[in-house]
């Protein structure tokens, strides 16, 4: 059996109350797991991004929930219902554009209602810790879909992505776009991945080097602003990049840098595609202008590594996403198939 | 009279052969102004990128050639001669892609011919030692005059930027594109920068930051990745960046990631302008692909201030520059006036 690195070291693993964690913002240079058993862990695991990608963070904010009901010991069922809504909320705020959070927390609080009418604070537990379970295999599962309706999709030769998609999401997939430029190349397609290394946090440097390197999947790594030269010498046949948060009309956030990418592709003819599980589609979200752009903290690009690399009280501006409009993507690719944006089914 | 940043302490001072040099890797951090007395001194100043930006290039080049007829108390001119020759094809071959150094050293090398001519070796370092004061006085008076030319061209609003371009140029002028910026901001302009970091070598967070918080202009710095988001949202009504080379029919090298910034310009109908003087212009090259783009080591991407950001042996792309293709650039702003890209004069 093939041993995938998440195979090896499923990045989320929740077990007896007590959430487990690979940080991956010490990745790729120390591998350093932590153990998360409040609610307050969990948010500031998802706030500092040890957590990250749109379907970990779901999982994440489901473990969330699940520890909630675990943190207090009540007996009274409606009282630790009321504790593990208010903590949802919470959790919910920790992160404003990846949708996957909100559709995480809303399934688990849905159980949680289920199972609160049984009037068993242990019965509660119960329910929560089990669909954890079920929301990371259900993850695994749209992972290998999304990877094989996406392969046949890659021609050969250069592939460019974007911040990372894969190798560490909570389950045990490879991944969206990652995952299906695995299954790409080990179906034979004959792949050369440009990472770009994704400023300012450099998922693409750190995570997506580190997993292609490990997957012995031809790779470079480019600074953010040579993909368009990249593209006009010829050497990028597509793209491939997650979503954070796709719209109703397929207006798709994404990391920072993803629509600049997307026009440059667009101007060179090159197909460019999105991979997102269906829960990555928010329904009530019409269109592009309505998602919330997260705005994270300036020295996320002011310093690298403890390192200063602008003056003293420069002004920042760091949006985390950008908005990609439905018009320049090529295809959606998803666990229920590939579409175009026109026509992606209305979510689950 | 205005105390200009560069009116302070020009960044290349030439005096009695030796060469002042204000140290650019170190900046803002740290002013170390060093001292270069020999040609390997400083190619190694301009490969190292202790000097950067064309016009700087250009003087430190003409530097370089006075020096080499400096280093060597040779009695013999036409042994003098030949030795300043070939330090000058040295030097040359430092930085491919920047036609400023090149231009340099021809019109060093010209002038030494001719000084050759009187047998005096004397002659021959006093007549390269003025030529270097002449070229520095020429580049004060061309940034003077592309800013004068330039200035009423931008729009009040957000004005986005590349790289650095002013500030550190040799002589004791503004630069080309902040010069410009600065011209309309004093001439009323209420201009906002928007300065792109510029990876890898963060010439933006680093250089242009630290100018513009000195002249007082309002200003934010940006992930190169986050600029085409602000032209979506409307917030920049320009771009305007510098150049290293500038083909006869328009086309354009400048700092990597200069040519997605022009893709999106245009996507969202933004003018698009050049700054550069004209002797950044090259009639011998026809087109953008003939232009050579150098390409510098993987630890530029790899390693930021010592830190380093991706797994130990990522296989590394690394240009410095790329092409702008004519057709995207609205104007290009040169000290005689500013040229759309296909009425450019044929150079000096």
């Amino acid at each position: 059996m093939r041993q995938s690195v998440v195979g090896e070291l499923a990045a989320i693993q929740w077990r007896n109350g007590a959430v487990t964690l690979l940080d991956q913002t010490l990745l790729p240079f120390e591998e350093v797991w932590i153990i998360l058993r409040t609610v307050d862990e969990v948010a500031e695991a998802i706030r500092a991004l040890r957590v990250r990608g749109a379907p970990a963070i779901g999982v994440a904010g489901a473990c969330g929930v699940a520890l909630a009901a675990h943190e207090w010991d009540a007996q009274d069922t409606r009282m630790l219902m009321m504790h593990v809504s208010m903590q949802a909320e919470f959790l919910r705020a920790t992160r404003p554009t990846a949708v996957n959070l909100a559709w995480a927390i809303d399934r688990m609080i849905a159980v949680a209602r289920e199972a609160a009418r049984t009037n068993n604070p242990a019965h509660l537990r119960a329910a929560l810790g089990a669909e954890v379970e079920t929301i990371i295999a259900e993850d695994r599962a749209q992972n290998t879909a999304i990877a094989r309706h996406g392969a046949p999709l890659l021609p050969a030769g250069g592939v460019l992505t974007h911040c990372n998609t894969g190798a560490l999401v909570a389950a045990g997939g490879d991944g969206t776009a990652l995952g299906v430029i695995r299954a790409a190349h080990e179906g034979g397609t004959a792949l050369h991945v440009y990472a770009d290394e994704t400023r300012p946090r450099l998922q693409g440097a750190r995570l997506t080097m580190w997993g292609l390197m490990r997957w012995g999947i031809p790779a470079t790594l480019i600074a953010d602003g040579a993909a368009a030269s990249l593209m006009r010498a010829g050497r990028v046949q597509s793209v491939i990049v997650g979503a954070d948060r796709i719209a109703a009309n397929g207006d798709t956030a994404n990391k920072i840098g993803t629509y600049a990418l997307a026009l440059a592709a667009r101007a060179h003819n090159i197909p460019f595609y999105v991979a997102a599980a269906m829960n990555t589609i928010d329904a009530t979200t019409s269109d592009g202008d309505a998602i919330p752009i997260e705005e994270r903290a300036a020295d996320e690009v002011t310093v690298i590594g403890g390192v200063r690399i602008a003056p003293e009280g420069a002004a920042v501006y760091n949006p985390a996403f950008d908005v990609t409009p439905a018009a320049l993507i090529t295809g959606i690719i998803t666990e229920r198939g590939a579409f175009s944006p026109a026509e992606i089914p209305s979510g689950k």
